[in-house]
């Protein structure tokens, strides 16, 4: 059975950081945001309306009306969602089946427990994660300290509904990893080296 | 200053096995139930009582009277409480002062917030750790897996209340602590020597 590696992580703690430098450090495949393009390609649909239903942010593709075709649309568009987890759900078996790899969020932790993945959380405190955003985010997204804290928080309030409403469990609880590494203060260039002897 | 690794743990997780291993494989000072000694010697009270004190078991040395006495009574034993926590942040601070050093539980992490230690918690999954206990267990001390999974419950469930009451902070919750280890299914003599890397 291949070495799996899933990384789940608060948003701004350095998650897919650490992930991208373990499995270069390891040697072995990433992968993160190459799921949802493979779920575009599998499903037919936009990578941009993936990524949404990925993020659990309600989808705008769809105007509201009234009576039937509302209940018709909303049936459809949760037929989609379900599609896009049953995508997701084979791509990361398929994935799992190729070769050792290091996957980033989208429940793999649960969807692929049969492997007996090592399950590492990434978290940070607050003021880091706002801290390492505010330094990362592009020039034309400039937002304040207090916006920033107000998106970083809705992004994960997302990610963990998304993980209860799939999984049953509770998103970012350790008893549902292996290991939890607080990145508040930690040099992840200078860590990664070490965490990888783990898993040799 | 000084290296400080600092060690929570549930009951039955193998933590006390992860510090004292971790500390030989840095070569630096262990204490565990050493300090438990040193408060006596402080307080001039006996180690049992001391023990009971830090485990948060109620002490069983004052009978319950009527009237005055009792009030007089219970404020005794709340001083005795009381000394018995300065005293244990006391000898905390010398040792900390001292050398480079692993410190299980008492609140070390909280106590020692001034030195940044690295705050490890260990823990597991219940199974886990009810079969760790009963195998561990002495022979005149057989509990059925029933009784020791209420032990393992009843002595976690007064460390959270011992801890939160002297740190106001939810013991066990990932957020205090810089790196959480599952040990279920770990084999701790195995992990150390690749997790002190860490701190070299």
């Amino acid at each position: 059975m291949n070495k799996i590696i899933t990384i789940g992580r608060e948003f701004g703690s350095g998650g897919r950081e650490f992930g991208r430098r373990l499995a270069e450090e390891l040697q072995i495949e990433y992968y993160d945001k190459e799921i949802v393009t493979e779920i575009a390609k599998h499903t037919s649909l936009s990578e941009e309306y993936v990524q949404q239903v990925v993020e659990c942010k309600p989808h705008p593709l769809y105007p509201i009306t009234i009576g039937q075709s509302m209940v018709f649309m909303e049936n459809y568009a949760n037929q989609q969602i379900q599609s896009v987890y049953q995508a997701q759900c084979e791509i990361l078996h398929e994935l799992a089946e190729k070769s050792d790899c290091v996957i980033v969020g989208r429940c793999a932790d649960y969807i692929l427990r049969d492997y007996h993945p090592c399950r590492i959380f990434v978290y940070a405190d607050l003021s880091s994660r706002i801290r390492r955003c505010m330094e990362r985010s592009a020039e034309n997204e400039k937002l304040t300290e207090k916006e920033m804290k107000q998106k970083i928080l809705a992004v994960d309030k997302n990610r963990a509904k998304y993980y209860e409403y799939y999984t049953g469990g509770k998103w970012g609880d350790k008893a549902n990893y292996d290991l939890c590494i607080n990145t508040s203060g930690l040099n992840i260039k200078k860590a990664v080296p070490v965490i990888a002897k783990m898993f040799r």
